[in-house]
């Protein structure tokens, strides 16, 4: 797509401006991910208190850019494509702010379950939250570069996470089936598991705008052969 | 809000339309979760059919609202209150939608579950299903009348489903605990009973968004005390 060429420099200026602060913000997302991950595996506090206060940053992020669009849009009265990108991008920050409170969840199961005796299955999430972390950078990278060929991959990505969050659905409830006493404190994994997944539709949805930007086509319920189709 | 005072007529009948569609669409979430609510109840495998297929018009008439957001802005090229209007509006359409969802999933369960000799303990969703609706209906209201007043009691609304989630999810764990054998189908439940409780955020956002347009003020992150005081 071309975004580059505008009669206004200064109007060019600003949309590559804040094309970098929602990367800046999926960077920052993507950091408290791969520390909540290294914070439940250590059952490191610190880092987890960490996260939790970082998580503040992310959403006052989520609030600028958002500003920053409406201002746009009243400044610039953009059409087309520019407009699609600049509402593309109040949507996006919505979804990496979400994704950022997956990370502050899984912080904050941490710090409730520090110093007790028993601890619940965690193994389960790490490699799914890698899985997450991949997707939520390759998500960035096809946002970056407005790559429609990348975002329609992504749709395959979040098919591994489904299948990968499955099967520790079906793990974690053997564990309880085993050990009912265990219960409450799977749960609590339960829901995190839960929110990871999340990650992977979060991710869909990106691309979903990349494709409406870039083609001007909403395809929000659209199924992917069909999208597939548009490339 | 003065939303009635445009040079353009034509202008004012467009964004009172897209308005209309709005609540139209609520509305029929809605009854989407009525329906939901009642064919849980009744284990009524037709009805929940007719959800599912209902859900996909509730999809629909996001992608359209959303469509004609970003043919308004563009084609009017509106400022201040207006332009706040709008994009609240593209906001307001995906919560909508993702409650809509909920229906859905609540229907897919009815359908999973009919036939089956045991029955999940699904008393609980009745109630707390019947506050998420009662909510979502007062969330519509504020938003057909821009009312800040309304949209801040929706905070308090909140709080109510947010307790009894707590002790639905206490009263399954207890039930999964004296029978593990029920652990698989009272995880549905979980997972249902959890999607409830999500309308309440959603309708917590709607508030927001009123709160946004109407003030001028985006109030995502911020804490209750501190909105009331904008009133």
């Amino acid at each position: 797509m071309e975004v580059n060429k505008h009669i206004s420099g200064q109007f060019n200026t600003e949309l590559e401006t804040i094309r970098s602060s929602v990367l800046a913000m999926g960077g920052m997302v993507e950091q408290q991910m791969t520390d909540a991950l290294e914070a439940l595996h250590n059952q490191d506090v610190e880092l987890a208190r960490q996260i939790v206060e970082n998580d503040k940053k992310i959403n006052s992020m989520e609030i600028a850019i958002d500003e920053e669009c409406t201002r746009i849009i009243a400044k610039r009265q953009p059409a087309a494509s520019d407009l699609r990108l600049i509402l593309m991008i109040s949507k996006t920050v919505t979804d990496l702010e979400r994704m950022g409170d997956v990370a502050d969840k899984l912080a904050r199961m941490v710090l409730k379950n520090a110093g007790g005796r028993t601890q619940p299955p965690l193994v389960s999430l790490d490699s799914m939250g890698r899985l997450a972390i991949k997707m939520l950078h390759d998500a960035l990278d096809a946002f970056a570069r407005m790559d429609v060929e990348a975002a329609v991959k992504l749709y395959h990505e979040d098919d591994k996470i489904d299948r990968q969050y499955e099967s520790v659905i079906r793990e974690l409830m053997t564990y309880m089936m085993e050990d009912p006493r265990t219960i409450p404190q799977v749960l609590d994994v339960l829901w995190c598991a839960r929110s990871i997944e999340r990650i992977g539709d979060r991710c869909q949805h990106i691309s979903n705008y990349i494709i409406y930007c870039v083609k001007g086509k909403d395809v929000r319920h659209t199924k992917i052969n069909d999208i597939q189709s548009l490339e």
